[in-house]
């Protein structure tokens, strides 16, 4: 049984779940980023998930990106380029972060990860933010 | 029609081509580490794949998982965990990186990318690692 790692609740926000995934809005007010979490047990690498669920988890990763533009449009922080990561260095359950960038932005060009402590939102901003995912993912 | 960035080049070496994706390794020493690139025209972003595309993608990725592995023993840097990676913020050209990571590597638990100045192979330990690669490739 799908058991959410609970160091994904210290650091995101449920958004709501997809056919494959529970999504999350990472507590960053600097970046629209969005994690995927597939629901099912036991997962740590992309390989341990059968081919059929591989395919559903990229293309809600693409899915996600749309969701990641228009939450970015909420925000005003417009993306000019997504970022798709999956790591698990840190927290071993698999997880697809899909991360909006723009020129300028705190870590820009490196990665996110790691770069700098996160600025968790404001609640109003945080309410767009959940807003927007959802209505970009039908949720 | 497909042409690959100079940027390619100077950081990575051909291994081969998969039904998709062109493969390179990257020149640098501490880590077994692939990286693909779609062999098609203009592509920045995964959503700019057509589905079938993208379903390749990930299974040619996968694919290089095992083999980066493979490099991994092949160079005496066991792999504990893959990471995965498609951000294109320096070289704009869509690509996917396939990352062996172990604990205490250099970067280890952060990102790779931006982390430090790659080290190079020295030739004997290229000519092993692309052998391994293009074994567990097929290629």
């Amino acid at each position: 049984m799908f058991k959410l790692d609970q160091a994904f609740v210290a650091t995101s926000h449920a958004v709501g779940d997809l056919p494959l995934c529970h999504v999350r809005l990472q507590d960053d007010a600097r970046y629209p980023w969005l994690v995927l979490i597939p629901r099912r047990y036991g997962l740590r690498e992309i390989e341990d998930l059968p081919t059929e669920d591989r395919v559903r988890l990229l293309e809600e990763a693409v899915t996600a990106g749309a969701a990641v533009r228009t939450v970015g449009e909420a925000l005003g922080l417009d993306v000019g380029k997504l970022n798709l990561g999956a790591l698990g260095n840190v927290t071993a359950q698999l997880h697809m972060h899909v991360v909006g960038r723009r020129q300028g932005d705190p870590a820009w060009p490196g990665p996110v990860w790691g770069h700098s402590a996160a600025i968790p939102f404001v609640q109003d901003k945080l309410d767009r933010a959940l807003r927007a995912a959802r209505t970009a993912l039908d949720l």
